[in-house]
């Protein structure tokens, strides 16, 4: 099975490159970076020196259909949807990280996104990309849309509780912390180190775009509206999100029924893990476990003070939140076990 | 003046030292510490090399106020209601930077605290040392209990909103991100760098024991009854709390009439600062810029999709959230001007 | 195979069980603790939760050899020497990680170890269990010492330049800076959190217990009397060891020589990388790069103006430093492919 | 007294802005940056919101003169030399915190700088400005160019055993670990967080040009040729420098004479510490107790082993590696006492 990357010299598309390297069932034929055409893959990915002689090679969405059986997108947001109707023309099957196939309703674009989006007869032929919730459809899918890195976090914390029904709907808070990755590869003034360490700085504390897919994910599981109060934090650490989601219950429930209900929704996951201790320092969820792994970790604490149920995941944010994920809706796309090249364990303390 | 720490080789006692060394009108003579006692002080706190040649003494309650003429304490909680009557009843004025006279209601501490109150009686006679909503009684205080960190943090961000009433009051998030240096000085394996080295760690998703005052004073100011949603995280940092409130609007509000909200009700606050840029990588408050100062720095977004009003504050632990605001209650006990010692402009990048 | 760890709740014993959990070939039967005994091991090390549900027994050396074929220490120094004799006379196979049998004159032990050895006859059957130099005596040792953390990454340094001998063996500087794992899982005061943030810190100047062993090592290669300086620094990471060492050329040399010297040297080894790239930010060797992998990469700098030649090496102190090259000599010793359970690739960014 | 700083936007041009608004005899009357002319300084430097409203105007050589009686200089190195003739016309006095004037010797500047100077009548003229080496030239300085931030590290720390002769001063070793914000305030992809955190990355392991100002002032005070084998390394921290000097004694020479060598040389300096303690963690100097503050922290080891003395010096780069003694060289001009405005005290932890 050949493999193409398409926009692989950021940080997405690097993880995609080491995972698809170590995969026994593929091999990676193409990957493209405009700016770094030429360049051997170990100059922009240094994990990756004696590794590959990969070098990366132009974009080209006409050619690349060619060297490839199954095509990989990492481009930023607003790139594949222009050439997306003349790649899903050829049959090939796309895997996107990027923003622009996962919502469903055309106008939440220009709402979330600020654009219109060129090609929205697409939306409903793409696979909202999160196989713990769209596992059979990802099967068979010809293109699928990863979840953003915070809203995977966010709808893995709260899926089994909306869909239970006994919380408000329209008043749930994600208060998300991401490690420095996220913002990706290009250097900007808040990325620098110097402003970035020691930091916990809110920068998008309102209408962050995450908000859309959560919500979209989220309605559909429960068949009712949902409204998400999401804020996003950026924090001290390079690879991780913590996501706190606070949610309030209608009436009562009790730590073992929120047990069972995510135990039920969650059977069989090979990614998902539960983390609740009554000792021991890592009781709850955290980020710095998850590290190089595609866990989604996930822990809850009920609030009987103020009928408030906390739930709280971890993921990397490059894996379960984005490339580790795409590589897994991959394993499903081809009948692979879907842990293969994802067993990886995780390191500690790192 | 002369001056005496009680429990002062702890991070909030080193701190305290710090800063009436540097004070113009006060004298430390009494330093007290029953691990160190003989030891220099630079020993401990390493800062001070070079600049005082203070030793620690055993802690003695009954001699310590004819050494001194105002004494902060700064022993874990649970000690200073052990000898407090004592010191009462001598006259010598007290700050207490523990959590032994915070709360007013005797049955919040076996709730709170899993502790009987040794000595109820003096609650009343505490005074709540945040000078912002208690600055009249600290000025006659004989006894001042200073705010835990996070209860500081949180309560700044949300007096001026609680008491303006178009929020709902059962239902308010405070999600809280801690340095290291909260959780003191003394090791432990959660505080192991190569455990909290990257972490985000949820170590108090529900119970945190701020809660209480921040109910307490936020109930004070509304009239009527509140409940708080508290979450506490430890970060990937050593000074600095970000403290991010999410709370739900009842009706309309504009973000022009949440700016004048807050700048009425601080007028004139020294140590107040309003942060609500549009631009910059700093256009909300970031413990990082605090660091060292006595700052709190206070912002806010209305977010119209969700009904929420997302107000947060960044101070430093050790100084807004522990021996600043102490020292500016001294300030106030003595009729010094109130930012004396406390003039100090933040470091950036630190 | 059957393998057992003893002392297996560290920082080295988890990395142990992760690594050998992952090993295709051989089976984790019995893991140690005295502290732990019978505790989970995913309560001691939380990113193997979901991956075994092993348990720690107490360490019991008597019984050990009918549980297991092969058998890993990772006990604190001083301890392995107390029950070797007894192991080695059932003849089990052992990997030591602690410094009880790395050096070859027991005079070496009161000298940089403060203590007499206890069985110095076992210190000549033992093998200095770096592969790239004792390749051969591995493969058939009974007892393979495994190099101290900065003794591997100065040797692998070192070792074709000293061998070469066109350098001054008196004055050979190693300035090592290491991450705080380095020093074990147990809390101290130097380690915790907010202590070591952002330090730099010279903790042993001279006199590292290290020097021992490096020099022993560089003297067999090089036939002649060999000085290490040596300087060890911690400093703020969890991972990796960056050793930086300044030798002083007799004559000449170009970089061209020590590049072919180098490469001479290292012919075949699975787990040397020689970095040095001419652009980019990862010219020179880099923990950061090299974190969770068992690769030491290598690189160099000849100093025209000081006729010096800085010789660079980054390792991961838990892998190539301890139980990475530990489970190398295992794969050696059982004829497995050196590879084996090794093969994974580094994280970046991370 | 009206002072000026000549490109003001960048870490030392901060903080140099406030350490000279907290200095008691002088005022900051114009600030100048290109890139941010008519912006609030606190935009740039977000630790001056609510302490000034400066903002920044266009750099004007021509007419800052009438605007200040005494101007600094933080621009990149190679512009002060552009137009430092036009400003020395004026009689205006200058410290420029640049690299323009250090040098003595024109033929330094191709070799180190690759550039050829543009004004190198004037180098001789302008003063080296470490007031521990050339208090009384400073005093009555026009020109006053302040050490680069490891230049300054490493000179103080070797100072007085280069004077004293007993040393090879043909094989120093400076190792130089040095904080993120040395890079300036510049993003690019070495300081991006997620490519500086957690790294010790060998940036200039030979060449760096701090070497040629260290030699020229090591071969002042030895009167004898001097050759300096530096290599700087970056690390994960934002402030500091911890310098690591390995020298090489002829004969024998002992703490106790070491001692009184350091003591006598800098007897009487009110920025020297000496560090040098039995227990404790902080035995040696490290840069995180010096963080915003202008000591250099200096303390040593002898090797008896290797006839090698260790010395270590830790700074905080942008203050006694840059502002801090910038404006202990403006004290000392103007006649005021050399600590005024700079007396502070380090924050612990931090």
């Amino acid at each position: 099975m050949r493999i193409g990357i398409f926009g692989a010299s950021g940080y997405v598309g690097g993880e995609l490159i080491r995972l698809l390297l170590q995969h026994p069932k593929v091999e990676v034929t193409t990957v493209t970076s405009n700016t770094y055409a030429g360049e051997y893959v170990y100059r922009v990915h240094p994990n990756l020196r004696g590794e590959t002689n990969l070098r990366f090679v132009r974009s080209n969405p006409s050619t690349i259909t060619d060297e490839c059986d199954l095509l990989f997108i990492a481009t930023p947001h607003g790139v594949s949807s222009t050439f997306m109707p003349e790649l899903i023309e050829t049959g090939i099957r796309i895997i996107d990280a990027s923003a622009d196939f996962r919502l469903k309703n055309p106008k939440d674009y220009p709402v979330w996104y600020n654009w219109e989006h060129r090609c929205p007869e697409l939306l409903e032929k793409a696979v909202y990309g999160l196989p713990e919730l769209h596992r059979d459809e990802i099967r068979n899918a010809q293109l699928v849309a990863c979840p953003g890195c915070m809203a995977a976090g966010a709808i893995l914390a709260l899926a089994p509780v909306v869909k239970d029904g006994r919380i408000e709907t329209d008043r749930i808070i994600v208060d998300s912390k991401v490690g420095s990755s996220g913002a990706g590869a290009k250097p900007t003034r808040s990325s620098h180190h110097s402003e970035h360490y020691s930091t916990v700085r809110p920068y998008k504390p309102v209408g962050h775009r995450h908000t859309a897919e959560i919500e979209q994910e989220l309605r559909l599981l429960s068949g009712r509206d949902v409204v998400v109060s999401m804020s996003a934090h950026a924090v001290n650490m390079v690879r991780g999100i913590l996501t706190t989601c606070h949610v309030f219950i209608k009436g009562e429930i009790t730590p073992l029924e929120v047990w069972r209900m995510y135990r039920g929704f969650y059977r069989g996951e090979p990614f998902i893990r539960f983390v609740r201790d009554r000792k021991g320092i890592y009781r709850y969820p955290d980020p710095k476990v998850v590290v190089g792994t595609n866990y989604c970790d996930i822990g809850f604490e009920v609030d009987g003070h103020a009928h408030r149920l906390v739930l709280i995941s971890a993921i990397d944010n490059l894996m379960k939140g984005a490339a580790g994920t795409a590589v897994q809706n991959m394993n499903i796309m081809l009948g692979y076990d879907e842990r293969e090249g994802l067993r990886v364990m995780g390191l500690h303390p790192v």
